[in-house]
Order: structure tokens, then sequence, then C-alpha cells
């Protein structure tokens, strides 16, 4: 079976798992793990924020981001297939207690007249007030869509004037830094709060960070322990992300490579594909997930005429090669 | 002073007083108060559904009836400037817990394909699923608009279609009635929960209602008990309902005509004006509302560039004649 | 048939229905209903606390008063039988999202040995922190309990070195005031926030207040709205309250010679019944109140062996004596 | 230094990380993960129950547990000191939604008499429902206190014959079982619903387990990922969990021992300590913690008066003798 239904699935490496049995822990909930605070500073440095912390998935690294920028009763801006919007169980509703707008664009990207349009200033304690936007890159549901860095930066600007925070989910920030090579710092930059993940891409078996200023990450460490989420001498799990930080990241190229052999099996245009992430438009999606999965290729449909293929760590080039020769098949 | 901020301010005229004064009551959280049932009756029969509940507000007939069919996790879509998106201070993710995306419609109108888009299908526990469309008939931000009885039919048999519910925000439903003559059992057969105001065009001080099967209106009495909304004599508001049910309806045409008359003195194309709603957009809106209210006309601003008018009970043909000349002097 | 289940079921009398026909109004949402402000203004005063707010309910007002103190993962401390632990349906978790302690007096009474073993001070992120003292005065399920002054008192001192607030439930307030010759102000002086209701002993047929400085009241002002009970012409429910200060509190000694009277006929020691409450503890409660209610006199079972009885304003001294033989051949 | 904080700070031992290093995995948001199957069966098997579920904390197994079976609006009742009370930050009312009632055990015991007083059946929709009862076996802030099997069997009666749920937070239910040889299935029976802990006495770096019938433990399963705590390869952790199963049980004996060696030089009742716990009551306690690690001893303050003292797998007897000397000096 090759894998490809999303970069969620790779295992940990030989190496990682060497780097998990040796390394040195303490409890986290008492801030004492060296390992896992060696993690966070060093992700908070890459991208140039003051803090991060520690969450066991990348929906709770959103939940805590979001939250640090938007109570109750205020709202957040996102693009119609967010991953916080369609992906999360509606945590942000039922537990923060937040409301979203949402703008739709084909390609998953900031739409700054669409922006505009939606942002709702503070009018005084009738109406909903726009606390902040959220912007994901790249973006899982468009395709694994790259955001030009041209346009968060405009997006920043708009913020700025308008008093609003901007959340980035940067599950998969590593890949648009490599198809791209914006630094990390650069996409830090336009972002107030982030989340980024280990365990898609990068292929540890658990983990995500939540980035930010001293303040917001030490009122997210308060949130995470009431969500349950205070976990203890998490420094092994930590441990397999500074592996993977040391030998991952720019090896995604070759997922993005891949993922474009597959598009083209697929029929679809490789210039579309952006990272490691194709999306099929298929009336007949389930379909052809059933029968990709009997000739060993295992993908997924995440709309009902949606399949979607993620590469990953543990898809080698043979193995894109042989995904290939089934797609072009379907 | 000529108050055209809303249609809310109306004060009750002395026939409502006086039916407000003889009415007969009960403890209604025991169900024994004779003339909210009378009203309640009634309004469910004339939308053409089993039962109504009356709430103190259109907010919280809208939260109930939205969390009658949505529930903590899952979402209802909605135009972008919908009342319950925009203007009941998130209640609707800060109690309900559910969560939103939005379609945006310059006119306020149902976007086919932008819901057919955005329609969420249960998809198993990783997706949030659509619950239900929400419509606003008058819509109120889009300046009051009417939404065609065509365009809910075709929502309805979407909606049948994808097993998901219509939510129908009808605050002021009673002007989309008087506008084109649609019954209003035609709106109630539309919609699964409906909500309804008494306070607004009707001109009683209080009341609102929330519209559906008797199972679901069930359940919304008791989330209005627990938020607070089981009032006892209420006898004496619900008389004042009546009263505007027999005596407030068909008059509205006069608010309509008025609004009109209003918009062709502020400039805007009174054939944009469906009903007592009237959006002046001006980029000084703050101003434009200072400079009104100096000379006897208050107005509000409900955008950083939207002026809101209202005409309403208490407007008489002389006062919007007064009240256009100020405005066409502006 | 005679009405003992509660004093919420007085229905106004005809110069209460006068005062509310000829009230003077406006919308209440904008702050502008004259009625309303007297009222929230004389009640203010009346406890000696700067503002106050008008709420439908009596639980709203608790909701909203305990809300200002109490935030989500707190906890407030309060008797088992309390009405916002026993009686309002969760709200407080559901909604507020704070959490509750309690001590168990067989009088309602203030437990001060009991408090201060469960009294949380701030620990740190690890634990709850008591954000406040709940108490009810009078206590509605241990039968009308007044908290004597002097205990009140002694709570506020442990209170103020402790840090915590003190929330008063004081729905029948005015029937300790009467009861006692404690002035109102002197219970104002012992609580942080309190909620008041006029449509229990007092006899108008909506209305509460939540009452307490002008910063907390301008929050519970936004919260009113947020949870949907934002009214409009309010003034017409709040002349029935004005009218009810003036007319319908030194009469509650009536109510409470009549309950004397009633509890000795159902067996109950008199001594014991401080204000208009009589519980009378039945292992065939339920059985009990069907009985009374077939020769007239309606009851109700509060608890699985506890009947209660409630004297009010429509309950003359003629109907008293009349349930009273009902209850003694019981 | 010796660490006498909590159990919680444990580090794996190197039979444990060799085991972690080599452990199968999978996607466990998939069901994919062999290793966390295994833990779940083997769990779930042990307490007699049908299914089970990983969760990274005690507190999340807490959470899950507990909103099993009790909604947002309905009661728990609980020891005051409860963890679930006192310690997870609240989650139960912000996040759940429930409300808690309590009684007082100074032992931290089952209180029968209280219980049968507190337990508040289906009134219908004016009150509040108890949904279940929490019992803490051990009981950590009364001291590691075992509750006795005889005692959890009658509150199971009772809670049969009122259609209420039992919740057990188990999280050192295994030291209850070690010092007493109680059967885990037996503490299964009585309960609905348990939370245990595999990062406390047992030595894993990070996990628990929420267990109960297949029913709700796919409804947990659901809440899990919502909450943020659907990880991916989590056999990792698993596997220290399995591990701790086969080797650190019957080892909590010496826990016991070196937790009676310490309650002896602290001037405590050898005899009032049941397992890994020793509380001392001081009214000095933060400067006792103080004195106490500068002498090489880290012990905490859980309440203004309370000293804790925990043993557990990294606490040689030599460190409990050198321990022990330390506090007999102070």
């Amino acid at each position: 079976m090759i894998d490809l239904r999303s970069d969620t699935v790779t295992a940990p490496t030989e190496a990682m798992r060497a780097a998990m049995a040796r390394a040195e822990v303490g409890d986290d909930v008492y801030g004492e793990d060296p390992t896992v605070r060696e993690l966070e500073e060093r992700v908070a440095s890459l991208f140039g924020h003051e803090a991060a912390l520690f969450t066991p998935t990348g929906s709770l690294a959103n939940v805590l981001a979001v939250a640090a920028l938007v109570g109750a009763g205020q709202e957040v801006l996102c693009e119609s297939r967010a991953h916080i919007a369609r992906a999360e169980l509606g945590v942000h509703g039922a537990v923060t207690g937040l409301t979203m707008r949402t703008w739709s664009h084909p390609g998953g990207q900031v739409d700054h007249a669409a922006i505009a349009d939606l942002h709702a200033p503070d009018m005084g304690p009738f109406f909903v007030r726009t606390a902040a936007i959220s912007v994901e890159n790249t973006h899982n549901f468009a395709g694994g869509a790259v955001l030009p860095l041209a346009d968060l930066q405009q997006l920043r600007s708009f913020a700025d004037e308008h008093a609003t925070a901007i959340h980035l989910d940067g599950a998969r920030i590593w890949n648009a830094h490599v198809a791209t090579g914006v630094p990390l710092a650069a996409y830090g930059a336009v972002a107030d709060m982030l989340a980024v993940c280990l365990s898609k891409g990068l292929g540890a078996p658990v983990g995500s960070l939540v980035i930010g200023s001293r303040e917001r990450i030490a009122e997210a460490r308060v949130r995470r322990k009431r969500l349950g989420a205070g976990l203890r001498q998490v420094g092994i799990l930590a441990a397999a992300g500074l592996h993977a930080l040391d030998h991952h990241v720019e090896r995604l190229a070759d997922d993005h490579a891949h993922a474009r052999l597959l598009a083209e099996a697929a029929g679809v245009d490789p210039a579309t594909v952006d990272t490691n992430v194709v999306v099929i438009d298929r009336a007949d999606a389930a379909d052809y997930v059933a029968r990709a999965g009997q000739q060993g290729v295992r993908v997924s449909a995440v709309g009902p005429r949606t399949v979607r293929l993620v590469t990953h760590l543990d898809v080698s080039r043979a193995d894109a090669e042989r995904a290939a020769v089934v797609l072009a098949r379907l």
C-alpha cells in the first residue's frame, strides 16, 4: 500500500526513534523539560517571535493561537475552506465561543477586497467586531497552495491600519518555505500568532507549536492546561521535532516533485501544484478513492467531489512512480 | 426630533396601551398565561407551523431558532451581513457553540451557487457539517431587501436534497409580506424554524416569537428558561402583539412609501428601496449622522461608511416630508 | 383555587395596570427609557450601590450578577440548595462556564466554618480559585429562611480578608427586610453584586434588577444584550416595578402572617417560618400535592419529599384561612 | 534533589525508553496505531469494560469521562477536594458546561447520607438534575486515601436506584489496587466511566485512558478530536504504558512503604497513609516547602496550610531515608 491520504501518516525514522529514546526529559507542566524548552525556543526564534508552546496536535495549536487573539463573542475572518473552519469539528465556536465569517477564493488565496468588505471595526456593544484575520499557508483544502509573501504583507498592512490581528495556520509552512525560499522569519513577521506542525511533512509522530509574544504564550499555557493538554515528560516527543527540524525540512522538495509527478498522472496541471498536495475534482470522488485503494494507492475524499493526495516522508521516488501508474489508469 | 434610527423606537399607541392594561394574564413559566398562548397559537397558525414561543427580543428568538437546528460544533451558513452574524454580539458562538461560514451578496440575497459551494455534508467526525442555512427577510443591513419567494423555494429544494435545515430570520417578515403580497404561510413553508418580531415595524414595545414544530418549540422553551427568559405574567406584552397583528400590519405600506420618499431626498434610487429601510453609502457616515441630528433627524451609522434610515409607526407622512427636506440639504 | 405554588403567580392589580398603561417609554437598548432609568436609579439607591440594570427575570439577574464576579474556569461557593445551584437549569456552568462547590446547611444559613474550609485562594494556574461566595436571602428552598445580618457581615469580613466577592441573591430580599426591619442598604453593604426581583412578593408581572458598581453594571448591560435580553420600551414593565416599590413592600408582613397560619395548619412549627414560604417534609410529597389540589389548594413539590407553600399578594386573609382548613385535614 | 512534589515527575526508565523506541505505530486519528489499540484493549479488559481511549493527560481523561455522563446544564456531585473540582482549572464548567455540587469529608470518603441529601432527581425543566456522582480513588488531596470497595458498591446500588451514573477518577487506582488487593475489575464494576493514568505512579512519560462502553467511548473519541487531542503516531507513548503495566504496578507497594516512612518522619501518623501521598497540615506551608527545598527535598503546597509529599518510581529506598532525615529536622 502506498498511503497518500495525508502527510500525517508518516512513521518516525530509525534516527528519529533513536533521538527520542535518548531525550533528556522533565515535567513540562512545571516547565522543567529541557528538550521541549529547546524546541520551543528554537521554533520561536526561527519565526522571529518571543516564545512558543508545544501542543500535541495542530488542531490544538490553532485553538490556542486563535483564542489568543479572538475572544468569545468576537469574530475571525478566514477563507471558507480553511482548516480552522472546515476540519476542527467547530472547536473555535464550541470551546472558544468565537464566531467566523468567510470569504471564498478558488485557490484559497487572500482576497483583499473581500476582506476589506467583511472587516467589522469596533462599533460599540451592538455589533460583532473582527478581532483577527486567519490565513493558512500552505492552504490544505485548496491543494497545498502557497500564499505569496507579498499578499501576506499587504494583509499585514491592512490589519495594522484596522487594529486587527493576524493568525497564520502554518501547519505546512515548511512546505511553503521550501517551495518559495521565503525565510520562515518573513512568514513570522506577518502574523501575531502562528501554529506550526511537526507531524505532517516533517515526519514527527506527534507535535505542533503555537508561536507568539511572551505574554500571549503564557496565557496559552494556562488555556492548554485547562483543555487537558499539559503533558508531562514531553521531551520524548520534542526530541522528534528537533530531529525533524535538523533533517526533514529541505527534503520537502522531494515531496513537491513527487506531487507534481502524481498530478500529471492524475490529469491535474502540475503547474497548479505548489507543494505536496494534489486535489482532483471528480464527481465520482468516493468511487475513485475505492478504486485507487483496490490498486494499492490510498487517497482520500475531502469533499463530495474532491479527492486529495498528499506526498510525504514515507513516499519514496519509487512509490511515487508506482502510484502514478495506478492514477494514470483510473 | 424625527427618529429614523430604527423601527424599534416606536412607543405603544393609546389603543395598544389599553389592550395591554386589560390583558388577562397568568404565570407563563407554568404555561398558564392565556394571552401569550393565544398569541403563540395565532402566530404559529399564520405561518403554517405547529407551535410558537414568545421571547422578549428578536435576538433571543434567533438564538432559540438557530439552536433548534444547529448544535455545538456544527455550522450555519448565512449572508455575511446577516443580523445573526453581525448584530447579536456573537451569541451563536458564545452561547450555542456553533460556527458560521458566510457568502456575500451586495443585495443580501440568496446566492445559490455560493451556497452549493459552501455546503458541507456529513463526512464523518473530522469535518464540520452544515446543519442549517439561514436567510433574513427582509435583510436589514442590505437595506430592508426582500428575498423573492422563488429564491427561498429553490433554497428549500436544495436544503431538502441535502438534509439541511433552513432558518428564516423574519424580524421584518411583515414588511416583506406587505411589500410583495406573498402570504405569511408561504414564507413559513420554506423554513424549519422562523423568528419574527413584534417590536419593530409592528410597534409593540417588547416581543418576538420563535416558530416551528411542536417538538422543537418544546426544547426551545427549556433553552429559553435556561437563558433566563422565562417571563411570568407576560400576557401584558402579548396583548400588545395581538393588537399589533390586528392593526399594524397593513399600514406598513405607508412606511414603505415614506422610505422611498426619503431615499429620493437622500439621493438613493427609490427603486432599490424594497421596504422601510434606506441605506446610504457615505464615506462621511459618522459626520452625516451628526449633521442630520443637528437638524432634527436622527439616523444611524451601521458601518464605517453606511448610514441607515428606518421608517415606522411613529413617523407620519408629515414627519417623512420634513425629514426629506433635511436629507435633501445634506 | 387558592394558588400557593409560588409568589410568582400574582396578577398585576388594577392600580398597577393603570401605572403601566400611562408609563412614559423609550428604547432602552439605546438607554432612552425614562421609566426604566428611574427604576434602576431608585433600586440602586435603595441598596446603596452606584447602578442597577433591569432584567426580565430573576434568573437572568442572577446570571449577570454572578458573571460580573466569577469568570469561566473560576468558582462560586454557595449553599447546596441555593437557587443558583438548583433552579436555574445549570446556566452558570452552561453559559458563564464557571464551576461551583457547595456547603449544606439544613436551614440554608451561612456556615462560616464550611466556607473557610472550601475557600480556595489563587494558587497559580493549576487550581480553581474561589472568585465569589453566593448567599440567598431569603433562602427559597430552605423555607424562606432569613439570613441574619450579623452572619452576612461576618461573611463580608471573611471575603474582604480573602479578596473574594459576595453575590447576594435577593429575589426575596424584600421579605427579609420586612420580617427583620434591617434596612435594604444594610443588605446592599454586604454584597458586591445583588439580584432583586419585582415579580415575586412585590407582585409585578415581569422584572428583576441586578445591582452593583457602575463599571460592572456597564459590563452586565453588554452581557444582557448578548443573551438576547436587551428589551425595547420596557418602561411599561418598569412602571409596575415602581408601583410595587411604592405600594407592595410593607404589606409583605401580611404574607408572613398568612404563612405562619398555614404552617400551623400543616403541622409545621410556625416559629420556623421566617417569611412567606412554608416547607413541609412529607414522604408522600407528590400525593400530598395532588390531594391538596383536589380540595382547591395548589401547592408544589420542590423535592421528592418536599412540599412548598408560598403566600403572596393574591392570597387574602380569607384565602389563607380557607387553605388552612384544607391543609389541616390532609 | 529528591523530588516529592508529585508522582508525575518520573522520567522513563531505560527499559521503557527501549520499548518506546521499537513501538510499532500508525496514524491513530484513523484508528490505525496497533500499539495504542493494544493498550486500549488491555486496559478496557483489566477493568472489565468494553472499550478504552488513550488521552495525553489525566485531566483530559476526566473531561471525556465526565462529559460522557453529564451534559451541559446537568450536574455531577463530588467530594469538595476532588481533582475534578479543584485541579483542572474549571474545565468541566468552562468547556462541558456542567455544574457541580459537593459534599465535604475530611478523609475524602464517600458520604452516603450527604449524597442522598444532595441527589436531585429529574423534576422537570425547572431544576438541575444529578446526572452523575464522581469519586476519586485514591483521593489525591485527601492524602492518597483509598475508598473502600464496600463504600463504592453501596454507592453503585444508590446510583442504580436513582438512575444516576458513576464516574471514577482512577488516576491512582493502581495504588488503591496494590494497597488493598482489590482487583481492578472490581473497581471497574462500580463505575460507568473511569479515567486512569499511566504517567503518575506507573511512570510513563505521558498518557491516560478513559474507559467505558463502546458507545460512550466512540463519542469520547469525537470529543477528543474536537478538543485537539487526536494524536497521530501515539504508539510511541502507548508502548510506555504497556511497559508500565507489565513492570510498574506491583512495585507501587514500595512507594507506599516509603510514604509511611516519610509520614513518620514528618510527624504524621503512618496509619493514616493509605498509599503514596502524605499530607501535612502546617500553618507555615509555604515556608515549610521553601526550607525543605533548601535541604534538597522538593515538596509542594496544595493549599494555604497543606503540604503534600508523593513517593514514586524515581524515589529509591535510599532517597526516602535521606528525605526522612530532612523532614524529621523541619
